[in-house]
């Protein structure tokens, strides 16, 4: 891809995430990954995130499996690093495609939410400019197709788009 | 380009669609355009020019040429179409690159400015949806690039990021 016209890049758009990317890596379809690597987020520390990445200016992209994870209470996922921690604000946002030929009926096929890091630990982490869009499936996809595995579940695996903000 | 992995699409930046496309037009350069074509936009009603485009889905991008302008009064192009016409919004904004290694001195190597489209004659057009950003050369860029021809000057080529915006 390197012989592309000037201006050519990978600027996926949110459907495009959560069908093309996400449910073939959850449903196991053979299809490779040249633009997004599979990273566990929590072992790297926001600053480094773009040297793992396998493409990317000023936003990254990553496939992440949530295993990784740990829940220190309840369902709240630990999204901790060695530094810091990330910290979601906001609501989950859906994503949705158009389910007729009119565009009158919406179905959601997935979420995204922002994530900021903190340095420290909380609640009294300090805030930094660093910053990650979380991609997940809606837990219908996984019902609707039969093929999924267990172990790529809809819920198991999610996408991160990463970038730096100007803000301090 | 068209096996190429989902997310792919032609997303210039403005230092991309002055240097990369302006600049090299201008001054001759052998480089072959295959993603913005040659278009007389004053000559194309808004909702036409998607057809128009070689490439787009949501964002079109034309170069125009000046001269297929008349300057009805002074210095002022007349921006009309059939149907209607284009109006500037705003001012002209600098688009700059780093002069130095450090990024501490910035030159500016073109502007861009928004366009509106009304429909009917002014004063009494009725805005549309329709916008565009149009691109040029800072007239130095001219000077400083000997090899640039008279047809093809730096102020009398540009290009034109055409947008269909959500508000009616």
């Amino acid at each position: 891809m390197r012989c592309l016209p000037p201006g050519f890049r990978f600027c996926p758009t949110d459907k495009e995430l959560i069908l093309d990317y996400l449910l073939r890596r959850a449903t196991g379809s053979c299809f490779k990954f040249p633009t997004i690597g599979e990273v566990d987020i929590y072992k790297v520390e926001p600053w480094d995130l773009p040297g793992k990445a396998k493409m990317g200016e000023v936003k990254w992209y990553f496939l992440h499996r949530r295993e990784h994870e740990s829940y220190a209470t309840g369902t709240c996922p630990n999204r901790t690093t060695e530094s810091g921690y990330w910290e979601a604000t906001g609501i989950d946002r859906p994503i949705t495609v158009s389910a007729d030929d009119d565009d009158t009926t919406l179905m959601t096929v997935g979420f995204k939410k922002a994530l900021v890091f903190y340095r420290g630990r909380p609640p009294t982490g300090e805030k930094t400019p660093w910053m990650m869009q979380e991609y997940r499936l809606h837990d219908n996809l996984l019902s609707a197709n039969e093929s999924a595995s267990s172990a790529t579940s809809s819920t198991s695996v999610r996408v991160y788009a990463y970038i730096r903000c100007r803000r301090t």
